[in-house]
């Protein structure tokens, strides 16, 4: 049996997602975030020493990374509807975003997220203007268009498809729905990029998308 | 033939290495970051949308993003040597790596230079100190605190074997030099952590990478 140890609000909810699309048995180990600092809770670190969320286990065998869990599941469980034949373009493509979502996309949503932190700590308030000023300036001249250049490359790939490979939903897809999940319900990709926007509802309309958000609790970005 | 749109000081140096490992003919189309700016030139847009590099063709085929580039590599030219067999406990590490390098240990790398840069950015000198303040604290409290538990876990891995999935180099080890080799030349890794320096040490002895290196140009991570 596959446990998914879950985090709320977190990354972890897209594992849940694709568990239902497989109709994989599952159950869910929760975790809550601390509610000062929204970090994960330290008994995570018992399942796996980097003590994050998503991590599964299936068996002995624990594995942890959104990426690797998500490769994992569509080699295991998903070789007839998640995952494409090794080689061609839809590989290729597979392959991509799989490695985009991670390690392209995300980064400069966290730093954003970051430096919004920055502003609204606790300080004193002869202090206070000036981290905005950092804060502002680091976003609009170096966070912001990075981010804008990514978000249009996506919006332009899904003006050609349905989902990520084509008509067909894969794990591609569920690699990349928190990113852009979480970019719409903070308002950083609105009715301007109407491709991305139908993509995430498109993601929300799905039956097991909604058993998933049923068994994980708290979600923010749905 | 195989070419690589190679930024200097930058994550496609180990494209380059993993192309002289495998023993695949390539060239090298160079592509200076601006110096002020430290970004890589528009003309990299040329190539792909995002115009980041590393980003290689081969043929007719753009393939970007460095998880990508390296499995594409794997799977096409280095079944034998660089990618374990799928479903193993080899390919569960293999995968784990792959997406590891950008999704984890990365992000946290680079939000540590982008608060260093806000140390060093031209400012009054009577914001100076606050910005310092601002930053340290965060790399204090927040990313100082991440990076240590990742070098940790890596250090621990490595403790174990002599690369990443075992006794004989993989793909992961590719993907896995980029951040240990900067971690290592920044500082953050020291005499305190002998696993990752050790692995970065035996990285560098390979005459591939030192063909590599030739080729490649400036490299501060070597």
């Amino acid at each position: 049996m596959i446990t998914v140890h879950h985090l709320n609000n977190s990354r972890s909810q897209r594992i849940l997602w694709m568990l239902e699309e497989l109709g994989v048995p599952y159950e869910i180990q929760r975790y809550e975030r601390d509610p000062e600092t929204m970090l994960a809770p330290a008994s995570l670190k018992k399942v796996h020493p980097l003590g994050k969320s998503p991590v599964i286990t299936d068996g002995d065998l624990v594995v942890a990374e959104s990426g690797a869990i998500i490769e994992y599941l569509a080699h295991t469980y998903g070789k007839d509807t998640m995952l494409p034949e090794a080689g061609g373009q839809q590989w290729l493509d597979y392959t991509y975003w799989m490695h985009y979502a991670e390690g392209s996309l995300m980064p400069p949503l966290v730093m954003r997220l970051v430096f919004e932190k920055v502003k609204t700590s606790p300080m004193p308030f002869f202090i206070k203007p000036i981290a905005k000023g950092i804060s502002d300036k680091t976003n609009q001249i170096f966070i912001g268009p990075m981010i804008k250049t990514h978000l249009d490359f996506v919006e332009s790939q899904l003006a050609k498809n349905t989902w990520f490979l084509g008509e067909q939903l894969s794990a591609a897809d569920i690699q990349m729905s928190f990113p852009l999940e979480a970019s719409v319900a903070r308002g950083i990709v609105g009715n301007d990029r109407p491709n991305i926007k139908a993509w995430v509802a498109r993601v929300h309309a799905r039956p097991a998308y909604q058993r998933a958000l049923e068994k994980g609790g708290d979600y923010d970005f749905a």
